[in-house]
């Protein structure tokens, strides 16, 4: 997780806890875009410090999620993060959640981030930004 | 929002509080799923007493959002509901937020319900329940 | 609530959604701090306009909470909260929640809040807070 | 942090996400709370596997914090729990967050949690469990 490169796929550790569930027994159908910016994050730090470069800002612009299967309490799960798609101004990445030592998908998801510039306008992303994450998409 | 009935259209206020928002001094994206989910509870609960009907469970099969501008802290939001389509089985939810006396959609939201019996395996709607959204949907 | 003035006790309704409670069927107990700043919240907004004071910082320094029953999902609750204490930097605030039109307390919580400066550095109140705050706390 | 046995103290990692921050630009107060149950969790999954005991059911009865500096976006800190008293129902626990390699305290916390039956009521621990906490405390 915390070895600097350009990974097709990055996958992080994310633990269940009460926080994350709801009295319907499961977690929060909100709860896994937070996973999913947990585990975005991680990839973009270990992208080439993308992480630490003040210039460029992301947010979000879409969000989507489908829900597979259920993920409960105590659940040791994997947040999976790839780039799907680069755009001038966007990446989409794509995510998706298992359980541990298991394939099945419980839950999916993409989401497309803009770059915006420090007056919170859309700008084109720099070069070597969208260079990275497309290195990153083709393998 | 307290009155019983078919809507075509259901409006719920949400205010936005420090719980809401992140350190990019907006709403955190996943919260407005939060909101959706409010605003969708409060229309099953008008919508012909389905909220406590017991043996109808709903689990989210999907959810989407698009981020068309920033809802920051104690802005006065309302939060859209309608019947998107039904199903035998599913109903989608469409929801907008907007800031209280102002057109513009600021996110805008679709989520997808399926009808689950006790056991947790998918399941028909009841025709009334079905009936009901129908209704809601044709307005 | 929504009226200006110097308020002993204020009440703000709370509807309890899914997204507060947790698998053990209740409310999580970190969300009622949530509660407590949502009333504190329009508390402040309530007591002479403090809420749009601009130069007024204040940051929590201490909370604590007491949970002497559980709340759940769809409770209709009241969020009570007075001035407890005030002193030339700081004021706590008292909250208690119950359930709409019922006695017992379910639980009760103290939030200390400290006046800082801009620069983040602990200040005195204004004195027309401090003034504002007393009266409340007297009454 | 996996390894089973009898801990006085026990810490582990906490990464600061953007979902734990607000718009006053730190951690939002009541996600501390969150991190001290993590922290918790984590304690009885590795004092003697009481986390799987399913007969010893806890409830928290009493929380409280104190906020002695920020935790700001991205910070890698570490939650500390300790064993901080023991009576024939309740268990106390202390924490304590600082960020990864600085040793001034950031948050202080105690939480009381309750043993209780199937049936919710008050019940005494049992024995072996009340043992195990104690040889922790004594450390």
């Amino acid at each position: 997780m915390a070895e600097s490169g350009i990974f097709p796929v990055m996958k992080i550790p994310v633990r269940v806890y009460y926080e994350d569930t709801d009295c319907g027994g499961v977690v929060y159908y909100a709860n896994y875009l937070r996973y999913f910016e947990r585990a975005r994050t991680e990839y973009l730090r270990s992208l080439a410090g993308l992480h630490h470069e003040k210039d460029v800002i992301f947010v979000v612009r879409r969000a989507e999620a489908e829900y597979l299967g259920p993920c409960r309490y105590d659940d040791l799960l994997e947040v999976e993060t790839v780039v799907a798609a680069v755009t001038g101004a966007t990446v989409t990445f794509g995510h998706a959640i298992r359980k541990d030592g298991d394939d099945r998908e419980l839950v999916r998801g993409r989401v497309t981030l803009a770059c915006v510039g420090a007056d919170g306008r859309p700008a084109r992303m720099p070069a070597e930004v969208r260079a990275a994450l497309n290195r990153a998409r083709s393998r």
